[in-house]
C-alpha cells in the first residue's frame, strides 16, 4: 500500500560496484514532523554529524542516503561533501538545506566521491515516484542478504493510515545502535513530541534489543517521518489513538529489528534471550546482553550443542548481580538447570533437539527480583568469519 | 633446571578421554608462601570457591588440579567433591586441607566423577618426583595445541633461584582473567606482602592484558608459591633483589600471557595493540581492549585487511573520550591514518603487507593525554567456529 505524500527515486551512482542502485532518496511534498536516534559512538561519521545538526528542527522534507561508502572518519573533506550533498538536494527540491537528512553506509575511511553525487542528483529529483519502499529497501543494502521491511495499517478519527518502515543491518550489529540504517514514514498527522517520545520508546524495545556481533558503527541512524498526508485528527498522548499508534510502531520496528537479526552475517539461527528474575530491568538487560554477545554461546547455538555452561559463565561476567545457587535455565520448553544444577540427561537430549531448529528461545531466571529483558540474537558461523575477512576485498 | 624443593607427578584418571594424563599434583617440600587471583565471574566453579578460601592463610604446600571437567556450575555436589579432593590429598601427604590448592579446568555443568579422582589419589602422590614442569603442563592441556611454559634464573645474596610457570589458555580468553590456570613456582625465598604485591602486579600486566574471545570463565585462576628451597636471604621490597625479582616474574608471567595468545584458539595472527595518547591509563586499556575484542576488527587481521576504519570504529564505541579529528593509528611503521583520515594510497599497500605477517603491532594515539596500554590479541578464524561449535562432541 502507498504511503500517501510521500515519493520515492533510486539511482546508480556508481558510488558501489557499477549495475547497482546505490544513491535514494525520499521526499515529503509537505515537511513532515520527523525524529532521529543516532549512533552513540564517539566517532562519528560526517552525514550522522550533519544530520543531528538538521533534526534539531524537529522537521524534516528530505532525506538522501547511499550504500558503498560511510563517509566516516574522512575528516574535514567528509563535512563538506555531506553539507554539499544536503545543499544539492534543497536546491533541487526547492526547500533548505535543515530540511535534508543525509545517511551513508559502506566502507569506512574512503573519501566520498562527490562528483557522482553530485551528478546524480538531477535524475534522482526527476526519477521521483509515489509507491512503495521497496526499491529503497534494496539500494540501502550492504553484505545484506535480502531488503527489510515491514507495514502496518492503522485508523485515527475513522480515516486510515499507514506506518512502513525499511532498515539495512547485517554486521556491526549491536545495541545504541549497528551498522544500521532505518527509516519510518508514516502518513499519519502525529503531535510532534508524542511522536518523539514513542519513537525513542520503540527503538529501545527493537533495534537497541539486538546484537549480531557486539560492534557499533560510526554511521547508526534511525529516522521517522510523519507528514499528516493521510488527513486524520492529530494524534496525541494518552489518547486511545495514541495507545494504538505506540503499538503499530513498535510493531514495524520490533519486526525490521528482528529481520535484521535473521540476516545477520552468516546466521543460520534466530535466538530470543529472555531474561527473567533480575535485581532490576537493565542488570536483566546486562545479562541478556553478555548471553547475545558471548562467542562462545554463539558458537555453541552454531554446533546445535545445548551447552548452558556457557551461558551461565557469560551470566557470571555480565555484571549483572547474580546467585549462582538460584538460576535456572530453559532451551524453549526444555528446562537445562535448576537452581544452579544440570537439571539431568534427559534434558540434554531433549534440549540438542531445540538446538537443532532454526529458532528457539533461552530464558534464563537469575531468582534474585523482577527485572525483565528481552533481546534477540543469531549463531556465529564460519560465514560470518568469511563475509568479514573478505567485505573490502 | 630443576625447582628445588617441589614434587611433580600425573596420572591418568580417566575424567578427560582415556589414555591422556588428566589429573596433576604439585607438592612442596616445606609450605610455600603463597598468593592468588580467582575469576572475577559472579558464577564461581566449586574449585576456585575452596581454594580462595585456603589461600587466605597465604600458605600453601599442594595443588592438585584436572583437566576434562571444570567442576562449574554444579552446586552443593560439586563444592563436596572439591572439598574431598583437598581432604584426601591433605591425608595423603600429611597435611592440612587448607594447605591443598585444588583446579578444574573442562566442561561446566557436568558433575566430577568423585571416584575416579579418589581412586587417583594414591598412584598420583605415590608418583611424585623432583624435577620440571614439563608433564604437568601437558596434563592441564584442553584445546591447547602446545604446553605453555617458561622459566627465569635469578640471584639474591649470592644465591641462585628459579621462577618456573606454566599455563593452560585457548578459548575463554579475557581479563580478569580467562579459561585459563596458571601455576608459579618458585624456589626463592621471597618476602609473603612483597610476593603478593609483586604477583597481583605482574598479573595485570600479562594475563589481564589478553583477549582471544572476550570470555571470561568460571574457573580462572593464577597461583604462585614461594617454598624457599633455594636457601637465599628472603627478598624484600625496595631492595635491589626486590626489583630484580620483580622484573623476572613479570617476563615469566607476560611470556606464558602471549603463549596463551599464540595459541589462542583458531589463531593465525599475533597482534600486539598499544594505545597511547589516552585521557588516562584506564581509557587507554578501554581503547586497546574495544580493539582487541571487535570481531569486526579481528576477522579483518584474519582476512589481511589493512582496514583501519574499523578500529576507529571500535575506538569509537569503546567508552575511552575520543576526538575523531586527533585519532592516528600505525600498523608497525606504517602510518594507515593521521588526525583522523586516511593517510594516502601508499599506506594502503603496505599496511597490507604488514598484515600478512604472522606478528605485527596496531599503534593508536589519541592524542588528548599521557594514559597508555598494551594489550595483546589474536585474530578471529574459522578455526574459532569448529572448535567451539564441536568442542563437547
Amino acid at each position: 500500500m502507498d504511503i500517501k505524500g510521500f515519493r520515492f527515486s533510486t539511482v546508480e551512482a556508481a558510488i558501489k560496484k557499477p549495475g547497482r542502485k546505490d544513491l535514494a532518496l525520499i521526499f515529503s511534498e509537505v515537511p513532515a514532523i520527523a525524529s532521529a536516534v543516532f549512533t552513540t559512538s564517539t566517532v562519528k561519521a560526517a552525514p550522522v554529524l550533519v544530520s543531528s545538526e538538521h533534526i534539531k528542527s524537529g522537521r524534516a522534507q528530505a532525506l538522501i542516503v547511499n550504500s558503498g561508502n560511510a563517509n566516516a572518519c574522512t575528516g574535514e573533506p567528509g563535512m563538506v561533501v555531506a553539507r554539499e550533498t544536503t545543499r544539492l538536494v534543497a536546491v533541487a527540491l526547492g526547500i533548505n538545506d535543515e530540511a535534508v537528512q543525509v545517511c551513508s553506509t559502506g566502507v569506512i575511511g574512503v573519501q566520498m566521491p562527490m562528483e557522482r553525487i553530485q551528478g546524480a542528483i538531477t535524475p534522482l529529483v526527476d526519477g521521483l515516484v509515489s509507491g512503495t519502499l521497496n526499491d529503497i529497501a534494496q539500494a540501502i543494502m550492504t553484505t545484506d542478504t535480502f531488503p527489510k521491511m515491514e507495514t502496518r495499517n492503522g485508523e485515527a478519527g475513522g480515516i486510515g493510515y499507514t506506518v512502513a518502515g525499511i532498515a539495512k543491518g547485517a554486521g556491526m550489529i549491536m545495541p545504541n545502535m549497528a551498522t544500521m540504517l532505518s527509516f519510518i514514514l508514516t502518513d499519519a498527522s502525529v503531535e510532534s513530541g508524542f511522536l518523539d517520545k514513542s519513537f525513542r520508546k520503540a527503538v529501545n524495545q527493537s533495534f537497541n534489543a539486538i546484537t549480531v556481533d557486539g560492534d557499533m558503527s560510526t554511521n547508526d541512524t534511525c529516522l521517522i517521518m510523519a507528514n499528516g498526508a493521510s488527513g486524520n485528527p492529530t494524534i496525541t498522548e494518552g489518547s486511545p489513538e495514541g495507545i494504538a499508534f505506540t503499538a503499530t510502531l513498535n510493531s514495524v520496528l520490533l519486526s525490521l529489528a528482528k529481520q535484521i537479526v535473521k540476516d545477520g552475517e552468516g546466521a543460520t539461527k534466530f535466538v530470543e534471550i529472555r531474561v527473567s528474575g533480575a535485581k532490576d530491568d537493565s542488570d536483566a538487560k546486562r545479562a541478556a546482553m553478555a548471553i547475545a554477545n558471548s562467542s562462545l554461546v554463539k558458537t555453541a547455538f552454531f554446533g546445535q550443542d545445548a551447552n548452558w555452561g556457557r551461558i551461565f559463565a557469560a551470566i557470571g561476567y555480565s555484571g549483572a548481580e547474580v546467585d549462582q545457587s538460584l538460576l535456572s535455565l530453559c532451551f524453549d520448553d526444555v528446562c537445562m538447570a535448576k537452581k544452579g544444577v544440570f537439571a539431568g540427561d534427559d534434558a540434554e537430549a531433549r534440549g540438542t533437539e531445540i538446538l537443532k531448529q532454526k529458532e528457539f528461545t533461552v530464558t534464563v531466571d537469575l531468582g534474585i527480583g523482577s527485572g525483565t529483558a528481552t533481546v534477540y540474537t543469531s549463531d556465529l558461523t564460519h560465514e560470518y568469519i568469511s563475509i568479514n575477512a573478505d567485505y573490502r576485498s
